[in-house]
């Protein structure tokens, strides 16, 4: 980064993942916002081309959004922040895709960092990024995640080494927040 | 059991457990029903008096079905099987009950039958019922199940022990056709 630019993640970029359904809607938008707005470029990372059909805090389906690129088409080196939303369904079926969670692996290896929220730590596991960790999660994950090998704790937002979680949609805030100020620590 | 009645489920009582919202429809109704029709009592458990809305297979809102007991109202004794279904959001929620959780944990600890399909045994994790435990269950749970110590298998339904799983709605027909028996040797 060029570090005379005004805003914290000028220069960076981002990659947002995105579920073919069932991402929650708020999740994905204030995140991505949040990064946006503090001068990052965003790709929204999906399975297939097209795009992602969301879901709403009533679990009712919501704005679709389009997928800029496919995690097969990507690779680590792309990316200084990867950003990881839930939804119950969205998350479920993220965790399944083997190039998605290869790239979480891989780009969490290389020391950089990411943002996780509420399911989306299924992907975290499925990464083998867990092991060792402090972090939280949406509460019905807590037993997987120890399972795992993390540390579970119940707070807003918890930071481990470049890895920022949190619970569910009411951390939004402090979530956004923090990921742009590590995503700009680490990108420095 | 009364070993003269014709019915392979006559005089036995099954709970069926039901999400607030987000069961997976023919998983609840198809085993409800087959156990119903082999001559069983149904019971259906939820959280919360009324009524569950359960999901179709695009994921959509479908009917609704009567709670018959909510589990804060019943005993592991009351019954001599369980059925769990799933649907992501269902599952996922389910598992987050601690009444629903310590009637499977005790019911299984009594060396009764229970069945289980898709993503329902992220019940019987939190039950503390998968350790040592060969089973299946939706592909996305394989991880959690194996973390948890299951012996995690990909067969369309697997018997361990009174513990019948399969994988998801595909494996209905094998499903409720082993629970039927399952039940039946272990209500005799």
């Amino acid at each position: 980064m060029n570090e005379s630019n005004s805003q914290p993640l000028e220069g960076a970029t981002v990659g947002v993942f995105l579920a073919p359904e069932g991402t929650e809607e708020i999740e994905f938008t204030e995140s991505r916002d949040a990064v946006a707005d503090a001068g990052a470029t965003v790709d929204v990372l999906g399975s297939e081309p097209g795009e992602g059909r969301t879901v709403n805090d009533d679990l009712e389906e919501s704005e679709s959004y389009a997928v800029d690129e496919t995690f097969d088409e990507v690779a680590a080196d792309d990316y200084d922040a990867l950003i990881v939303p839930g939804g119950t369904v969205g998350a479920d079926t993220l965790r399944t895709d083997e190039d998605g969670v290869e790239l979480l692996e891989a780009h969490l290896a290389d020391g950089k960092p990411a943002g996780v929220i509420c399911h989306g730590p299924w992907t975290l596991l499925e990464a083998d990024a867990v092991e060792g960790r402090t972090l939280t999660s949406y509460h019905s994950l807590e037993s997987d995640l120890r399972n795992a090998g993390g540390e579970w704790v119940d707070e807003e937002v918890v930071t481990d080494d470049g890895l920022v979680t949190s619970r569910n949609p009411d951390d939004l805030e402090a979530f956004c927040e923090t990921i742009v100020e590590e995503f700009a620590a680490r990108s420095d």
